[in-house]
């Protein structure tokens, strides 16, 4: 009974909660991770650790919008359908070789389209727009001054900022990366995350469902969810909740991983020792957030700038925490510049909570209208039902139907 | 000379363009791709070739929400902090074991958060409106019937559909599968694609540039975008273009995959053996959209339900005709649930084009305005600058400053 009364005195201390402006505070400081070099074809999916200034003019040379005959525009001032003009065919150009012939006037050479405009010519006449007879080929339309013509730095310029440190790479920059010429690239280090889940009522994947026993999910959410956001994860499973076998299984996370995420042991309740390990590995540097849901969150700082997250066992907390504290932790790690999309629509019904706290709550939304999804923080299909998710500031009552919201859809 | 003729006479003939409305009827009929079973942690990013109904009720007992004691909630009606009831302690609960004692009127157990309701208790008192003395228990607060229960079937109620066929596993999906007892799953074999770009002016990435040489990019843009949307993808390089060496490489390509890109060749311009190659490999089922920017774009259906797609050229319209033609047909194969974020807002800016042909145009979002970015079909560097895209309808000659437009974020 000893262990009650400790509890129910200390449970209020325990927890010194703060908010999450507090949490954005706290993580401004912390030091990015490094950057190494790696291939172009080994960057996607990683984080730019260099602004890419460009060195080159994108195309780099005047080239052909279209198939055609590169031409003098004044040449072809006056021909239409009815008056065509003949103009002597120098050359075909091959695309990818330098034009050989300059083009005078009353000349023309075929184009094709990415072909570069050879000395001379100002233009294009489309092909659907002429005849050929022998060499002799007659122009049916008049053209504009660089009409189908692609300007050398039409799509870049020589010293133009086209990606900026901390974006994530994918395929359209990987494409960008290789015009430009990039041929190595200087990237962040992959965030190695160690997960592991605490909790005497957890069973494995593997073994069958025994009521009162539940399965593992927190821990497996969390080791894919960390991997679609550019971490290199792995789930060190079921720790059996004691204090010895939580720290040694929390050493070897931290001695593998920069991150440790924890689920589960971060409540203030019985057997809870985590917090007195992660206590005695690091730097607690708060337990305890004014959200809902997630209150029980414990972060602490540990040496050689590793971090080690508990989060809440509940699966819908644990679910809310990861996207909006371990994700942003993430994030900073990284200097990653991440683009959160969201949109203001209009709640279908009105909802209200206390102040004091806030709320991060799922939604649906149906004919343009958002409807909050009612749910306890042990809800686990909330997140795969839910359309996004509204911040419900701590300060607001709630909100009356009709009122703006803004969703964040990702 | 005899080869310019031809094209000039044939350039019509050669693209009979059809509408995306028609691409989609086109493609109704595709049959979609096998499914397999896999072990549950080898479905992340793949596509569900089942309905998932549940089999069980989550989380399956009545159990807590919180640290405390289970009791009747009768036996609180009137204590306060002032009156508190006392209650006989009978047992301390723990997580993940079935309660041993019931109790009865007057008595209590504690229960932590997530512990199994022991039989007779109806409700839960938080700790922290309790005072514990050896084994008496003060209870300071009244509890009503139900508080801080979790009910057996709050999350999932056995037969809720869950998830759908064609629904993509990402974390979230996985989570919820664990929990309720899948240990392998049904899913969609992986999309093959092979990707193969053509053109004499494509040098690879470690050349060094020499104009009017270009680096190939587009078809490593599409290997990365088809992995990115769960295809697992090869790129076989740069195929020189002629006929035989072009046929030999899509040979190759359609024997190891289901899906064949081919970058460059779509346009009727010289040198472009690819229609007739692709003709005889498969059925054309078409050649020539009537869209801006990706016009020139082929399509054919090949043995054994393979089909190949040539897609423009031009960066930004390959980019373009990827994302609303390519990855259609990968979606359509997998049947897969695709939800696209869209957002209306207004214009910032008006914009005019010809009626007759869909335009999809990248669009920058500035102060919740969206404005046009005007670029040629051959600009890459869009696709990174954009925030979002709008499909401009064939017959609409433009919008006006102010007017609402729907733009496709993702």
């Amino acid at each position: 009974m000893k262990v009650l009364q400790y509890i129910r005195k200390n449970v209020k201390k325990m927890l010194n909660v703060i908010s999450t402006d507090d949490f954005e505070n706290l993580i401004k400081s912390i030091k990015e991770i490094d950057g190494e070099y790696v291939n172009i074809l080994d960057s996607h999916g990683r984080i730019l650790d260099e602004d890419i200034y460009s060195k080159v003019n994108i195309p780099g040379f005047k080239r052909s919008a279209v198939d055609g005959y590169a031409v003098i525009a004044k040449d072809t001032s006056f021909c239409n359908d009815e008056n065509p003009i003949s103009l002597d065919l120098k050359e075909v150009i091959n695309i990818g070789v330098k034009p050989k012939e300059k083009i005078c006037s009353m000349e023309c050479s075929y184009i094709p389209t990415g072909g570069m405009l050879p000395i001379g010519a100002d233009s294009i006449v489309m092909i659907e727009d002429t005849e050929t007879i022998s060499k002799e080929v007659f122009i049916n339309k008049l053209v504009k001054k660089d009409e189908n013509v692609v300007k050398e730095n039409e799509d870049i310029t020589i010293g133009d900022k086209v990606l900026s440190k901390g974006d994530l790479i994918l395929s359209h920059q990987i494409a960008v990366l290789i015009s430009l010429g990039f041929k190595t690239l200087k990237v962040k280090k992959v965030i190695k995350v160690g997960v592991l889940a605490t909790g005497d009522e957890l069973i494995d994947i593997d073994e069958d469902i025994e009521i009162p026993k539940v399965k593992e999910s927190n821990g497996h959410f969390l080791t894919f969810a960390s991997r679609e956001d550019n971490c290199e994860s792995k789930h060190y499973g079921i720790i059996d909740d004691n204090k010895e076998n939580i720290k040694q299984a929390i050493e070897k996370a931290l001695d593998e991983n920069d991150l440790v995420f924890l689920s589960g042991g971060s409540s203030a309740g019985d057997k809870d020792f985590t917090k007195i390990v992660v206590g005695e590995l690091g730097d607690i540097m708060f337990h305890g957030l004014s959200v809902k849901p997630g209150k029980p969150t414990l972060m602490a700082k540990c040496k050689n700038d590793k971090y080690i997250v508990v989060l809440p066992g509940h699966p819908l907390s644990c679910m809310i925490i990861y996207r909006f504290i371990a994700l942003k932790l993430i994030n900073k790690i990284y200097g990653k510049n991440h683009k959160v999309i969201s949109q203001e629509l209009e709640l279908g019904e009105g909802y209200y909570k206390k102040t004091g706290r806030e709320e991060y709550l799922p939604v649906k939304i149906e004919n343009n209208l958002v409807y909050p999804i009612r749910s306890k923080s042990s809800a686990m299909s909330v997140m795969v039902r839910c359309d996004g998710i509204i911040k419900v500031d701590r300060d607001v009552e709630g909100y009356k139907k009709g009122d703006k919201v803004n969703v964040i859809r990702r």
